[in-house]
């Protein structure tokens, strides 16, 4: 990315008394990466000629990002958004379906769009919306192709510098344009010179283009008389409709508080079911199943970052009853000889990180799955919609207790807003389509909060008892203390039930008195819990007792919850660790899942206490100087905590052994789960997460292991003794490790490679120690 | 002690328009016990009838308490202290010597003393300030000897009950007497019948004594022509008598602004060098020592709390320069064969807890000091005086590696507020003989830092050369970070002379060169650091270099700092244990010492998380039910981290080296100090606490040991097998496990200290298991 040093470059001068212009560019979470396909200008002390705001949204992934830029001849002070811009550029032309972001154009303004549609084509595909608007405010109209242009000259898809050019190109008012492309080629050569001369000339030659690729395309009056809608098609459930799309499409400024109070969110919160339906369409290849390469193993399901692909069971029935035809295989295992067996993708929700095409297996060497191009599977969404949505989860034939049946359970947890790939994400979905239908969670800040909660999307699906998670998030750090407080509640509620149940039990009717004795039976089962509800609240309406009608306040409390605490490294290991600590150490039933990327993922890769010695991370730039802390063994010193170290690629079973015991054991337990990250640079992209999740157990990098005080030696060592040959090529798979040698020279870099391996050794001897009887 | 529980009482009428009353008497800390001797009224909605202030000054003995009551027919609102009283009460008569106390009384009001002076000794004893006073205030004044009456009918030294009685006598406006008395002894009766009808018994006759021990006195209307002036001994030096003096003397209110700013202290900043000269005499009883039985082990002076009780070695010429004659022995031990021993108690500083003489080993069963009345010893003051602040302390005999050596070492912390017989102080005093003249310390709030730091008072004191201890506190959990923050600056600034003496090196003259050389090899080695400042200093300024006059600056900073961050468990534990935890995983050269008396101490003994299982503390009442944190274990999972536990009765050696490993080690050290605290209910009192502390490490209670990381096996234990049948006879030792088969039953009890035994077992085991090579 170019970025023009506007100040205090002594050549620089603003000509124009004011510009104001809007940029619509794709952009992932705005602490992550602004603005990558947008024009960015920056400069060291911008605000006396110019100010910039961006506004993002927290998608991690294919989000839109807004970036408002005024230039003047006077210090400029204001600080509001732009909505009469002089000048607006759409990088990416699917916006201009989604977006209404011509309205915000000054009447004679300039609206420039990169599209990949010719001069030719363009009256006929645009929104008439579009066309309508332009007309009526008689602006001007450029189009140019920098998708086209960056590839022919090998700049592959960064298309910014051009777009930046283009910009300049039509805004002479604000400097003449030669003096507009010195500066760029000046800050491209600072930028790019140390990566050697063809990038630096491929940057000038991007510049170059800028301008020789506009297209002025005749603004007709006729289009004033076009008519159109919002062009958003209509789920018709209200709450989406005429919530939910207008703030997706950057109108919800223009929701009256009347939208709020009317659904019942004015305490901020949102409402599950909604992110399938937004289908955002972001992939550009998806997979493709291959039924005789099938081996029905549930692994793609399993790795699944966003539960866009999923096994089915089939009767006969519902594969006719289907919206289409489609390809089945004959479901493998005892009692399901008369089901077929799909593997589905959701194309429309699908982000293509192609993960389940690594990770499976399939059959002599051939793959069972396989990246196509999105267009060719946008057929499939009427059947995704019916196997994801309307046929019934068959969780009865295999064990929850295997991968492959854990598969066939709902999640409770899907499509959320995380990068493709994510390491994270997996992990909270299994956790999901274990417990999802009983779950409380508070939610520390940082990734995990963004995905799971971008207002007005979440996540979180209720099943068709209406049973689903309940989410909360309280900044900052006092997430433990957070959940804790929730499980002092829920337990005092169930207190309660009880104690109404015994005071009552003498003086009620026989049959009440039969649920209430079975109610007291069933301890902490939740299952026999919920087979209870409707006898108990149906018995106690019809009960000539009034004391026990206080249990219809507790009718959602009847069930037990399954309380977890989620939150990644930043929380786990600093911010919140104190909070955590003592949570641990009040032995309460609560559940902790840190999701450890080793590294503030959500701000943009700081160091944590989480990371490694040697990893390269904001303020560990050469390299971080001290050992990785190790949350598990200091848990472990508590005697009463249940403690697993897991690694989802490493050992798919053990991540759902431990995820199991954990919430099982009647105290608290911490699941500490290896997540990569996108900030780990991993060499072939996150797509190899679960393979380096693998390779990270190998070499000792990470062990896995359970400690459960219910046994009499509770440390269990889960992984292979580890082959510490194998560490320093693990660290040099992942550019925060491999930048190093680089960075500090490859002897100082082994040093401290070294100094992270005998690291790793003495942590693993301690658990060695700590698990012989 | 008797509360009058007033309201909501339907019996009680308060009849006085308004009486307002205060009230003098001896109280510890206020948060841990008020008002010991005093009149104590507490209802349970007194702010209809009574309004109750009490101030407390915070020396943990001996200080004084001033409780302000108002009382009325009408709801009392104001929330100011009492300065025209009706009633002035003075419960012990040391304070009329002290404290202007009558001047607050009104005109004709009414003075109460209770005092061992009979009514005839009275006007030639009492002082002419106090006498004047009560004429010019035309006052009533009644004298009571409650101590007395105490004695005689068997309430030992409680007199509050009869004091009360008193007050009530003397204030029949506020209700008659004889309901007073029905509503005090219906609330004698509340509070003891579970003690027994003989302690009831006891509070009905206390209750019927306060009448009738009243005497009144005469006020002598020439009175008013008695001159006097402040009753307080001049010390000469300024500071003091100027500003500590007042402040003392409960007249800090009355200085003015110009009394801060003349001696800079508006930051809230005091001056070391202040408690030894405050000459507090609040002990009963002293130690006196037994030449013959001595054999100058130093284990009594290791020891103190308040560094009253001190070694000496003599020249001739020192013993003859004494301002008295006194009694020496000759010194044992090589090199010292020219000189004379001494133990010389201060004995109007000493506070009188005699675990001097508990510890004190003697010879063939005699010891060598034993407790005698106080007023035998005062005349020892001068010769106290001499050899604490004259004689040069003498360290180059003895290594200060060794117990008896170290006691040689002036402690740079002297004469705190601590408790008599504190188990916190003899760790913290230690750590300032070793290190005090380069120490900068964070101190944690909680009991460490009242008793170091009550304006205007503290025990930290300068040697000759003006070095001492640079002490801050920081409310509330942030202490590590603040003492990580002085770490980082002292880096900086020693960071900064080392660059300015390498940047000139070779510009500068050659004599100056020598110095810098020699300064930049003696690396951290402050005692080399030392003998250099004046060299630099004094060629610094004669240089004709410009450039290193920086240097000049840093004058106090050539000398390294030792830095220390001093705290509780309630800090080290919870309340701060996150961002202890943050600066330990940091690898900066910091101190940690934490003074663990497993109980938050200072607030009056609630349960943290280094309370072990079954101990009662305030929020565990019936035992804690979880074990203690092992803070020690999870420091030593850094590895990079300097670990021990020490606790100082069961090896006075093993603390002795662990301080010193600790402080030597350039990283951050973590040292947990076992500290019995008078919230442990050691029986026989504070004077066993260093029997405790080796009980509690025989048995297992604690483990002795050291994590070195400079070693390749860096875990020592370093206390014997613990004999775990001794844990529970340690635990029925101590108040806060000895309740316990009363609360809870002999049998629940003991499943309950099974519980605290598997914990330390497990403890243990995993110790051993770690420090197994």
């Amino acid at each position: 990315m170019t970025n023009l040093s506007l100040t205090p470059d002594p050549n620089f001068e603003v000509k124009t008394d004011y510009t104001s212009c809007l940029f619509y560019g794709l952009g992932s979470d705005g602490t992550v990466s602004a603005n990558k396909n947008s024009i960015k200008i920056i400069g060291d002390n911008t605000d006396q000629y110019v100010q910039a705001y961006f506004a993002y949204d927290s998608k991690k992934a294919g989000g839109v990002t807004r970036s408002h830029l005024r230039f003047g001849k006077s210090p400029i002070k204001s600080t509001y958004y732009i909505n009469n811009a002089d000048f607006i550029s759409c990088s990416l032309d699917a916006y201009v379906f989604k977006y209404d972001m011509v309205s915000n154009l000054k009447k004679g303004g300039t609206f420039l769009l990169n599209t990949t549609f010719s001069k030719e084509e363009l009256e006929s595909h645009l929104p008439n919306r579009l066309l309508a608007t332009l007309a009526k405010k008689e602006a001007k109209f450029y189009i140019i192709d920098a998708t086209k242009i960056a590839q022919e000259i090998g700049m592959g898809r960064r298309t910014n510098t051009i777009l930046q050019s283009a910009f300049f190109a039509l805004n002479t008012q604000i400097m003449p344009y030669d003096q507009a492309v010195e500066l760029m080629k000046q800050a491209a050569k600072k930028s790019y010179s140390k990566k050697g001369e063809e990038i630096v000339q491929l940057n000038y030659k991007a510049i170059d283009c800028g301008k020789d690729g506009l297209v002025e395309i005749e603004v007709k009056p006729e289009w004033a008389n076009l008519t159109y809608d919002s062009g958003r098609k209509l789920t018709g459930d209200e709450y989406f409709d005429k919530h939910v799309a207008p703030i997706n499409h950057l109108e919800g400024y223009d929701l009256p508080v009347s939208a709020f109070t009317k659904y019942n969110l004015l305490d901020g919160s949102i409402r599950n079911n909604v992110a399938y339906e937004e289908r955002r369409t972001i992939a550009v290849q998806v997979p493709t199943w291959e039924p005789d390469n099938c081996i029905q193993c549930g692994f793609c399901s399993y790795v699944c970052p966003h539960g866009t692909i999923r096994p089915f069971l089939l009767t006969e029935e519902e594969v006719n009853n289907a919206p289409m035809e489609f390809k089945t295989i004959q479901a493998m295992g005892k009692g399901v000889e008369n089901m077929k067996y799909r593997i589905q993708v959701s194309p429309d929700n699908c982000v293509g990180c192609g993960l389940c095409v690594t990770e499976c297996p399939g059959k002599a060497g051939n793959k069972a799955l396989k990246m196509v191009d999105i267009n060719s599977k946008l057929d499939q969404v009427p059947l995704a919609d019916y196997l994801y949505k309307q046929v019934p989860y068959k969780t009865e034939y295999f064990s929850t207790d295997t991968v492959k049946g854990s598969q066939f359970l709902m999640p409770y947890f899907e499509i959320s807003g995380a990068c493709p790939g994510c390491g994270e994400t997996p992990y909270y979905k299994l956790v999901s389509q274990l417990f999802g239908k009983d779950m409380m969670v508070a939610n520390a800040t940082g990734c995990s909060m963004i995905y799971s909660s971008s207002t007005p999307s979440t996540p979180f699906v209720n099943d068709k008892d209406g049973n689903g998670v309940a989410w909360a998030n309280s900044l900052f750090e006092d997430n433990a203390e957070y959940g804790y407080g929730m499980a002092l509640a829920q337990n005092f509620k169930e207190a309660r039930i009880l104690k109404v149940m015994e005071d009552n039990m003498d003086s009620v009717e026989e049959s009440l008195k039969e649920v209430f004795t079975k109610y007291i039976e069933a301890g902490n089962n939740r299952d026999a819990q919920r087979e209870l509800v409707e006898p108990i609240i149906s018995r106690v309406k019809a009960s000539a007792s009034e004391a026990v009608k206080e249990l219809l306040e507790y009718e959602r409390d009847l069930v037990g919850k399954s309380i977890w605490i989620v939150g990644g490294d930043g929380w786990a290991y600093d911010i919140g660790y104190g909070g955590l600590d003592h949570v641990l150490a009040n032995n309460l039933n609560v559940n902790v899942l840190v999701l450890d990327t080793e590294v503030y993922s959500n701000t943009g890769g700081q160091s944590s206490k989480s990371s490694q010695a040697s990893s390269i991370a904001k303020f560990a730039a050469g390299g971080k100087a001290t050992a990785k802390k190790d949350l598990g063994q200091i848990a472990m010193a508590y005697g009463h905590v249940y403690v697993a170290s897991v690694s989802m690629g490493a050992n798919k079973a053990q991540t759902l052994k431990a995820i199991k015991e954990a919430e099982s054991y009647d105290g608290p337990s911490l699941i500490i789960a290896y997540s990569p990250c996108a900030e780990h640079g991993i060499k072939g992209g996150l797509s190899n997460h679960q393979k380096a999740q693998a390779k990270a157990v190998e070499c000792g990098y990470v062990t896995l292991y359970r400690f459960d005080p219910r046994k009499e030696q509770p440390l269990t060592i889960d992984s292979k003794e580890p082959n510490f040959d194998e560490f320093v090529p693990f660290l040099m798979s992942e550019t925060r490790y491999a930048q190093l040698p680089k960075l500090k020279g490859e002897e100082t870099a082994h040093e401290m490679f070294e100094r992270t391996i005998k690291d790793a050794k003495k942590r693993y001897n301690r658990l060695v120690k700590l698990s012989q009887e």
